[in-house]
């Protein structure tokens, strides 16, 4: 790969010392950070975070590991293309805790860049600097439970002015981010204009900041039996919630126009770690296979039948993948992230898929280890199982797929229609 | 179905009978079940179990519902065949609480099976009576973390004679049952005899009573994040356990041929629980697909696209593997377990699979819903990848089907050479 | 299989008499019908067919081996259920000469069924008795090249009455057995009333003698390069082609209640034979894996990583699609062909993408003889790939099978809700 | 695509040339190509070519199109990387005539390497001189049917010194080229030194120019009915031929080394060459999908279902395919082909099984049409076929692909113990 996409003199040092980071820093801390949080179930598991994950924090941050995220068209960030940031965001996928340690964790990711893009100045100074400076974390309220939101038209939760506030009411799910008591702020979508015949138009988002009075968390959703914290997925309501007008996004009816603007790099970051986890994976996969103490039958199981086989696949499922997502990051440095459109759907399908397909042949072969705790694998299988529902469902992104390829059919038609005529005039001469 | 496996008129009641049962006797309870647990992570969750459930099983009992997996080759049960069971097993496999509800739920129903094949008078009374009768529960103790089990000559576990009694020392793991605080026995297997040179005479099992000193429960195994309570999944040590000598089953070195006949009824109970499962998924799936509050882009879920496709798909698989394991059963039933072992591998290999696959499809049209605690489907998926490991991994019986193919080559080169000798005369005739 | 579908001591007889002359009369055939007939390309290609065809079916008469393919519900046959019949058309599926050595081949089956079913007792007379006979051969003109027939309402070819006639006007492809000088009769399908508001009385179904003035066979539809000859599946123009008004079947504007009623054990048969073909093939595969002359670096090509793995896969879809089929024809017994559709149409989805799998699993490990003229196997391959075309491509199928599930919700809506009542009263009184 | 691999502006105008060439001069004659060659069966079938061919490759050469597939590490070549030839041989691809009309066709581009490579300058001058102006055509004579030919060192054929001269005994089989009547070389592959204990020393490529006393071609292997005229897959028998001791390549007992050397451009050939076939299809697939005149039920059949997922695998898989390719002809640029085995056999795995699935989704929409002679796909499916065949089994590269990834596995073990141990003293710490 890197001999493809030629990595700048500055992306390779990044990588080495991002890499030698999560290798050495991150993944040692994993059982650290397991920890330091408190047990599922028990009333302390949502007010505390674990320590370790600042202390990496501060690490990172001087390594000049920090928002790395950012596009370089982004005065605010580092400078890095969207391409050079997926090779660095693979590596970073390959450790749950690592993006976090670099801050270029979602959705903090997504919202800072909403604010970058789409914030005031006073929003920016007020949100977008403690964001990017790790000092808090957000959430995006967008899905709600009673409605099937991956058609983004349908949510209820209502946003109405009222003097100089809004006020927000409505309940919403899967709010990731929300469990961990570091998140400050919520931007909420809902509808501001509900009335409005253009459906697009009807939507705003809006800064809620945490505590504010109305603001309910009802739960944690799990995930295959995982909550996820102290990040969390939260159930949550919101009860006649006040806001200031200033904290509305853009302006009314805008919301629409936000959250796409907000899908694209979020999209290649999401496929990037899961291409990192897929490695780690296959790593797993490779050192069970080698296991001198797992001999079954006189011999190690990679000496058995089709193990290598399932290798081969894996290996040959991420590679595919792999290229696919450097090709939509790459087309959306040089084309922006709403003509390289189609090309992220295509990695947004075929990734998680393939991740879990991967993970599930590691899974495999370490038996009862595989499903259970004592190793990363079920997890990275649960996590990325969502990715397949997340930020619309593979579903709408293959249809769109489809439909792009279909609308090619015009031109094919006119084309064939000229190589008949040609064909035909040709066998005339014989 | 019912068409080709013409029932008799007593399973005909006993399974309409029975579907009352689940479907409104234990598929109404599960709510009760999961709030009478103490929760995950608490101290009390290991010491409890739910109420309901003896509710349940005492309704079991007075409507005849009641061991009905114990095949009619045993005097003790009530006089079904592995087939006439099968149907009734996959109605139980709807509903996670009705197995034991009806005294039908693995490991019990194994371990009754070796002690109603293999155990002596005494060892019946004491431990199979109780059993039969849903006064106690009981888990099989075979699988270690530090060694490959598949392959159950690597066992390492000692049971040591030592006077009147057998002293067991080793670390188990994935023991399931072993953390309800009704389990009273495990049949532990072990290696009484590791230097003979028959590698499978090294073994025996032994009664265990809970209770024994000597025995630490460390730790319940996790599937995806679930702990399975109150049944649980335990890692335990046998430290100096001491039992009496005639706690042992069958006889010294006698531990190969009683998990060997243990296994064949219970693969097919798996398998007719697991298509039970996917049956519901999938009508969890047919509801969710033409319920009007889930439409996208103006239309039900299932109106789209390849929604009824991935339907049809479902249907034909589970229909497919359900017919694979009525011929096992009834297999075992004509033939005996052990000449039916082919086709019970065909069956252990195909339904996992296809079970998760089906599941899996429900999932996806449920979003967020379908990896959640809101619907059983991701739990449903947890409890069944674990089958593709369980009792030997896929790869096993796979091998062992394939080899069970090559042995027909033999037959099949005199054959065909005796066609080939037909076809040079035929042709050296024109 | 036996052991579940006990078939009766004469079906066993039966089947013997059957295998026997499969194994040893018709395949040893193969080569000898090749060689009898012409070139392909040759003038003389369609003009002759192998005499040794006729000495197997003198012999199959004599030995009772006759007609078997007709359902006991028709007093011209042999008197055997569907599900009989079913397992003796697996044995003829070995060979592509024994269905028609036998008087069982398409789409003569189909079309001596239309007869009797529907034929007058004239047309019964001049037709059915010599096909019955084995003395002449029949095709179905139904598909056209101009439209998409798998909607059969788009057939365009006209049958219009003038005085005691119908003049029939229309483009066919696809018309199998058209090829074969012993055709005498063409069963065509078009419209004549065109514009009935119903779309389903719009068509007839009439007998065209094979020599009418105005019939021009075109050319043979090659199926990946075979053009299956004697046989063939020509491309014929209907060109004022007048017949008797005594020809029709059934009665004007009764062509789809005919089409309808002449498919359900017709697809039957063709799974069944595929079912066949794919045994051949694994026994192909079992025999090259165990070959000593092709070793490869040192071993039996069987004894190289996955090789067992690919013949148990082929193994356990085989077994599983065998049975889905035999359910299809003991439904077809008890409830009749129309209540028995859903079955039917899993059957026809299922098959015939296993039987190219598992011929496709052959092909690969016979390397270069796998696609060529040396085996049967890429012949096999082409043959059956079209299955999943015809009578309807597998989409149709697979959409009314997922149609069918769906109906299924309302009654699950009810039901779920009954539950969710319990469920509630339940957790109410906790 | 472009985008990520920058082509120079002359690759770009070679693109543009190129595809104007193969869609307007080399489809349009591919009717013509068909009608000027004898009809298969015929006497004539393998002594003439058409003629057409010759005049587009007079117009290629004029267009600069020609030779272009020779590496720019030979100096008789264009200068064009592997990377800029892939791109460009996937536009050939489109055609199966375009390849030889631009001089790029197997086996000449193989046979033409090993001379440029390992051909002496009396050799060059005899033999490659001729081929790259395209007067001549060659054949490589490798595969044997008595042996498991993917294991190069069963081959069989004898190479005895015989004074100035070898004589070559054997036969030889699938050699492609064989059956054309310009073929004025066969590079014959054989056993020169049978008793060598290093195995891979026996063997020797010798040049055996057409026409020598003793060769016979035998018969047209077929590939699923197809013969592929005038190239021809041939069967033939050398019988004594004897031929000048300088026509030995390189030296006795280099034929393995030589074999080696010819593979991985054209590998990477055949793939693109499969995805361009692949193009074609789905564009085949959409032109059906939106065609008119085929409607059913009602709506076109792109409408329908699934129809839009079809389409939508098929594009991801041919993008994700395409970029493998595209690595590995970069890294062959890069690192030469020995190192880029890796990556070469990824792709000669992927691609054919991804071509054959995109052209079957292409056939199943065009029904009868997609496997008969109206359209190329049954032929591009054939053909493609065999790519999972020729040049080694994707068992053979999967296995190697697997070995490649487990020899990983000693360094991940010490990488892992460093991690592990990091991790302890992080948790002794807490």
């Amino acid at each position: 790969m890197a001999d493809i996409f030629a990595p700048s003199p500055r992306v390779e040092k990044l990588k080495k010392t991002l890499s030698d980071f999560v290798e050495f820093d991150c993944i040692p801390a994993e059982a650290v950070f397991h920890k330091q949080i408190a047990p599922p179930g028990s009333a302390e598991r949502w007010k505390t975070f674990p320590a370790v994950i600042e202390t990496l924090k501060a690490k990172a941050k001087a390594l000049g590991l920090w928002n790395l995220w950012m596009p370089n068209y982004y005065p605010e960030g580092p400078g890095l293309t969207n391409l050079e940031y997926a090779s660095l965001c693979e590596i970073m996928g390959r450790c749950h805790i690592a993006a976090e340690a670099t801050n270029c964790s979602a959705p903090d990711t997504g919202n800072m860049e909403v604010l970058a893009k789409y914030g005031n100045a006073e929003q920016k100074a007020k949100w977008l600097v403690p964001l990017m400076e790790g000092r808090i974390r957000s959430a995006f309220a967008m899905t709600e439970p009673a409605v099937a939101s991956s058609d983004a038209t349908n949510i209820e939760t209502s946003i109405v002015r009222d003097g100089d506030s809004y006020v927000v009411n409505g309940r919403k799910w899967w709010i990731s981010g929300a469990g961990d008591p570091r998140c400050a702020l919520f931007l909420v979508m809902g509808k501001s204009d509900p009335s409005n015949t253009n459906k697009h138009r009807q939507q705003s988002v809006i800064i809620v900041p945490a505590g504010t009075p109305g603001i309910t968390i009802i739960r944690p959703m799990l995930v295959f039996g995982y909550d996820d914290a102290p990040h969390g997925h939260m159930e949550m309501v919101f009860k006649d919630v006040r806001v200031p007008a200033s904290n509305m996004i853009l302006g009314e009816g805008r919301g629409f126009e936000i959250i796409q603007g907000r899908l694209g790099p979020g999209r290649i970051h999401h496929c990037m770690r899961a291409i990192g986890a897929a490695e780690r994976a296959l790593e797993f996969q490779l050192l069970r296979l080698t296991d001198p103490s797992r001999k079954t039958f006189g011999k190690l199981l990679g000496q058995h039948g089709s193990a290598a086989d399932g290798v081969a696949q894996s290996r040959m499922e991420i590679d595919q993948a792999r290229l696919l997502v450097l090709r939509a990051a790459r087309s959306m440095d040089v084309r922006g992230p709403k003509d390289a459109m189609n090309e992220i759907a295509m990695a947004k399908v075929v990734v998680p898929s393939m991740c879990i397909r991967v993970i599930d042949r590691a899974i495999q072969v370490h038996g009862g280890g595989g499903v259970c705790q004592d190793f990363p694998l079920a997890n990275m299988y649960a996590m990325n199982r969502t990715l397949k529902i997340a930020d619309g469902p593979d579903e709408v992104h293959t249809m769109q797929i489809g439909k792009t390829e279909l609308r090619r059919a015009r031109a094919l038609h006119d084309h064939f229609a000229k190589q008949d005529a040609l064909t035909k005039a040709a066998v005339a001469k014989l």
